[in-house]
């Protein structure tokens, strides 16, 4: 382990990535904040998200979708009865748990899926205390973990935040499939909040009470559940998985696409494994052994799910952790909307001419989950150097390249800094920078993960050359101003 | 008018740009979705929102901050106590009424900052009664219009749904500057979403119960309001303002720059105006006779808003309508904030030494209101072409240019657009469509703003040259395939 959870909770407030939500009121537990570097650093995930998994297919879109719903949205869902946490509380100090991360905390095992009495009697059998007091706790009770919202005044009518952004497409599927004019697949992308009552938020932007996703719902024909098109190109396509069996040596096994699809999974779903994958290893840059696909059991997965794996990324003090998921959600959903709203949502395959209500498969990631791996990944205590350095790779770093004049009093750097300067922003992140030693200034980019520093000293004035340092190797190298755009964009 | 309200409001459902929310359950009022095309041209405007005013100045920045808020926050801000509606119900249905709003629509005159006991005696002097039942109304009350949110389980914590987003910012203020080296001016930019529940939401995304905004928040030297550095560059520029001397004779007179500061208007606040109707003239092209500054009195503006203009466009059906603000908010934010949290908000200016707490500049726009301007002044419906057309600028159109081939039967003409097809989508928003007649794609192109559509014919596989069609003359031209990228470059 290079560094704890807490040491890049610090450097993350403190180079202003992610910090507590109103912190001057001592914050509020579950929410937290991006600083103007993490808010960069976000950006950069969602616009590459966004771009990949649209460009997957001409007839996927995204819609932007209101964050407050309607009641009835979430009967259909299942949320209203559904969406619960079992909670105890200490008898004492009245503090909440989520009895089951507090049992998995003692016993260190998994217990989802265990009814209340269940949970109740873990507790007693392993007399567990609270944690805070010590004090006997209560028995476990169910809580919904949905926020309501009374709209209006005086009769009100009560909408509520939705708990995962999943819905909105859900509810937005009939008009957009019309507006798309009737063509299966048809996906449905969305970026945007979803709410949670956590009993216990924690971990920084693990587990908030308000996190972002970026999920991709492709509406399919279930009869070509077994297909895809592109299947061919990626089938001898290695992909690193904890299949259930795999579980009891603890091990990762590596089993191609077509592999899998011959223990029995549909076609259509590995598919996507693989694509998620590629979007992971190829443009974030995870190292292959930090990344599995971990396989849900009966008891774990929602019942709707036919086939769930979580996507998890191997950090630095929680270990394999969920940072999102690949959920076979079959037409649970749709069907539901279908029952509590009336309006129809069978569709007819224009090119095999059957009806159905399509099959949905659910691509998940966490926005804050992601972007936490990115940092926690990349960010390393280099002891030689002296400094923090975060290794970022060049599509997401906040700044690709940085622009220095050796020294600031002298009037013919600093101009020819700032030509440089004004004609590299144009295509790179950049930022200027004329304060501090040039040691000090490498060391502050190094930190906020900049790949390139670009230092204009005096010889640049007579050789029309500038020293060009990489974060990485901390090699310098001279190179000609006029090849400058060329360098920094071949090595991007 | 080109058309009504209502048209629009068809336009945008059918076509995908914005719908109700929740709609196949009845729609929830005052939330709107958007769909595949509106969520492009709300990217869009972000996008260009984002470039334009964080590249005013090397110290500005974005940041992204949690909408749930500490109740601490809105002590200090005052919208506990101040950010109150008058609402009256009536007597017989129990339906509330925005008493302002439903005065107004009687009296024809603007009734802000009137106490309820006034606006209880306007409604009897005038015989105001139930718009649906014609029954007595009763007295007007004050209604706060935050959301409240109950956080954590049994003992909870109270937060809030931030009404604006300018909180954020202030909140983050003192974190943020200490992170950016203690530099002022400094500016945090925001894109989120506010909320307010609104007792009468209406007029699709005019006003809403969830609004996105895009603001910028400047901290300044209280010293140096009158002056900017820039300021001598747009001195001579003509602004399109409606000062509350000219509201006698409802004229907007064109008054430079510097006329505005020669009548007491701070440089700094002034020099910003013009910054702002640049953004509306040069990047969204508002036509300048839609366009103007309305000076709030003192009556209608806040009690610690110094100077206030609200940014007005002539929309159809409504007229002139606020889109923003420019507010000149003094330091009551950051004091209030520094009295209940005791956190000290004073700075130094590095330049001058003074020691003060900000002044704050708030550049404030409404990003749907925009978005909402953007359509209706740029839809029209064609009665030469018999179809709708959307004139957007190029930059904000969910799609600069498509592709059809001819015939969808022929396999070297169809091979030939997907080749060119694929050419333009790396550098250009672009969409491929090979159903129905061509002139029945023009029409589909017109109707969501495409400027230029390709089309790939017979002669284009012997002269290597395709048909462009222009969306707003309809004028045809013929290109050769290896200009053609340069010709969509140069038309931009």
């Amino acid at each position: 382990m290079t560094h704890t959870s807490q040491e890049l909770a610090t450097f993350c407030k403190q180079k202003g990535f992610i910090y507590r939500s109103s912190e001057i009121y001592g914050g509020l537990t579950g929410f937290y904040d991006y600083g103007h570097l993490g808010t960069i650093l976000k950006h950069n995930f969602q616009n590459a998200w966004r771009s990949y998994f649209l460009g997957l297919h001409d007839n996927f879109y995204e819609i932007d979708a209101s964050e407050i719903m309607h009641e009835n949205v979430f009967k259909a869902s299942g949320h209203l009865e559904n969406f619960v946490d079992p909670v105890t509380k200490c008898s004492e100090c009245q503090v909440n748990y989520r009895a089951d991360h507090l049992i998995e905390g003692v016993i260190g095992k998994r217990v989802e899926g265990l009814t209340p009495g269940q949970l109740t009697n873990l507790i007693e059998d392993h007399k567990i205390v609270c944690p805070s007091c010590n004090s006997e706790l209560m028995p476990v009770e169910i809580v919904n973990m949905m926020f309501p919202i009374q709209l209006g005044v005086g009769s009100t009518q009560t909408g509520y935040l939705r708990p995962e952004t999943a819905q909105s497409p859900y509810v937005n599927f009939k008009l957009q499939f019309e507006l798309l004019r009737k063509k299966i697949p048809m996906g449905l992308a969305m970026i945007g909040k979803a709410y949670r009552n956590e009993i216990s938020p924690r971990n920084l932007t693990l587990r908030q009470r308000a996190f972002t996703q970026a999920e991709l719902q492709i509406f399919f024909n279930p009869h070509k559940v077994n297909e895809h098109p592109n299947f061919d190109k990626v089938k001898n396509y290695p992909l690193r998985v904890m299949l259930q069996e795999d579980r009891e040596f603890n091990m990762v096994v590596e089993r191609t696409v077509q592999e899998l699809v011959e223990r029995g999974l549909p076609k259509f779903y590995v598919y996507h494994l693989a694509v998620i994958q590629k979007f992971y290893f190829d443009l974030l840059k995870i190292p292959q052994e930090k990344f599995r696909f971990y396989e849900l059991d009966d008891k774990e997965k929602a019942f709707y799910n036919k086939n769930h794996f979580d996507i998890e990324i191997d950090l630095n003090t929680y270990g394999f952790t969920e940072v999102g998921g690949l959920h076979y959600r079959t037409d649970h959903d749709l069907k539901g909307h279908q029952e509590i709203s009336k309006e129809k949502m069978d569709v007819v395959d224009e090119t095999t001419c059957e009806k159905f209500i399509p099959h949905v498969l659910e691509l998940s990631f966490g926005v804050d989950r992601s972007v936490y791996a990115l940092l926690d990944l990349n960010y390393h205590k280099d002891e030689q150097r002296g400094n923090d350095v975060l290794a970022l790779p060049s599509d997401f770093t906040p700044f690709y390249c940085a622009v220095f004049p050796l020294v600031k009093n002298k009037d013919n750097i600093v101009e020819k800094s700032q030509e440089i300067y004004e004609s590299l922003r144009k295509e790179f992140s950049c930022f200027y920078d004329q304060t501090a030693s040039v040691g000090r200034r490498y060391a502050r980019a190094d930190e906020i993960g900049t790949k390139y520093c670009i230092t204009i000293d005096f010889e640049t004035l007579e050789d029309e050359a500038v020293t060009v340092r990489d974060r990485d190797t901390t090699e310098q190298q001279r190179i000609k101003i006029k090849e400058l755009i060329h360098y920094l964009r071949d090595k991007k």
